[in-house]
């Protein structure tokens, strides 16, 4: 194999392996990314619904059937329950454990979401000549939570978790255009400017992940963000659910670019 | 009233009070218009599942929760029950009759999914200066059913049904530019040209709907059609299902604007 510029079928297996255990943000470039949320199918119906009613934070790649590991549309043959580096266990509503292999939990009644993730845009935004601050610091992108309520579905409810990305105000008409043109991975921003107009505090304290340098006269732009769904499935409690450790993510065989509209 | 230039919610009035029970084309000009298919609880999941997977031909634009007449999104306070001028009742998969309204019917374990319309992007197609030729012949459009296989999702399985506008050739980049800003109205064409390339034998021919005039030189453009998810559930044969009779459409309160990205 190209040890250079690997396929995302190729990293998938040394994921598979265990030989791959990290991160992936950053890897195989220009391929799309996915979020994952596995749920037993006695609260897949709510959980599909919950998405098909907030499609901006929660944009649904890829449904598996009922108890099939096997992906067949975004990541041909890749294996649920092994091909994501990192995986988190809950039972009801409480994380147990974090495992590289989620084979030993896996039920035939386990219904696979596959999840569009940032990743996707921000190469978008970067392609655009937009920079993006949170990959020049080597940060995690800084997570709000917001006063934007989710439409609910079935026992899934909640606000509307963002990400932020500060910017100068002449690159923000590009960033909308970059992004709204890609809703697979959360389209056009929510909201841009005034933290306190969605109920944010303070822009230096995210909720989820770091906080990022925002300089003097730089505007915040805020987009839908994949934790939202967790974030609704962890307060709904449902007996039992996997999904991805942050920022471990599945690779997928999809152009970022085929995302498009 | 405005007896003109009616708003969407007083023609839904005078379809509820049984005053206007006809074809709903060309009503509130610029407002979307959405097909309907009510199914039992038990069957929501697939044909929920079948929608995520096959999104261009069946666009979901509300699913209401189970048992509830009342929609809340895509027009306020609409009776899914009432507000459509005809529905057609089926009983596993046969149609036994068609009523004008459909609360008789109604059951507490039913779930209403309503889906976006050609309508729509019709309207962008004239607002960008391409005629549409079963407009101008007076016409339902001419539908096809297409040897491209759907995405099947538990009981729901078939192939594609497409709509078919013929233009000039000079047209076609507009049309496809037009309607592909549209997705959750079925979006940019699935094919353009030669007809035997998705398996329709004449184009003079159609499945559903009338044949239109297809002139010398004319390229014949096919869009994936709404009537695809009715084929589906027809084939299945659930035990009970509602749906809109064809051209009686609900007139919501979206303009057909807002249904661009």
């Amino acid at each position: 194999m190209n040890d250079i510029n690997p396929t995302p079928a190729q990293v998938r297996e040394k994921i598979r392996q265990g030989i791959i255990t990290g991160q992936t943000a950053g890897m195989c470039s220009g391929y799309a990314q996915a979020n994952l949320c596995v749920l037993p199918r006695e609260y897949a119906y709510d959980f599909l619904l919950f998405a098909q009613r907030n499609p901006a934070p929660c944009p649904i790649l890829e449904v598996s059937d009922p108890g099939d590991r096997l992906l067949h549309t975004i990541a041909k043959n890749a294996d649920v329950a092994t091909d994501f580096p990192k995986y988190r266990i809950y039972i009801d509503g409480v994380m147990t454990e974090e495992v590289t292999d989620a084979s030993f939990f896996w039920r035939e009644d386990l219904v696979s979401f596959l999840i569009g993730c940032s990743f996707s845009f921000e190469g978008e935004l970067l392609a655009a000549g937009i920079p993006v601050r949170h990959i020049e610091e080597g940060r995690n992108v800084p997570m709000f939570l917001t006063n934007i309520p989710c439409q609910p579905a079935g026992i899934f409810h909640g606000n509307m978790v963002v990400s932020m990305r500060p910017m100068p105000a002449d690159q923000v008409v590009r960033a909308v255009n970059a992004t709204a043109a890609m809703p697979k991975v959360h389209g056009a921003p929510v909201h841009i400017g005034d933290p306190a107009g969605i109920g944010i505090a303070d822009i230096h304290c995210p909720d989820f992940g770091d906080a990022v340098t925002v300089y003097p006269g730089e505007v915040p732009v805020f987009w839908p963000c994949g934790v939202t769904p967790q974030a609704a499935v962890m307060a709904a409690k449902p007996s039992f659910a996997i999904t991805h450790a942050p920022g471990h993510m599945l690779i997928t065989d999809i152009p970022n670019t085929a995302l498009k509209y």
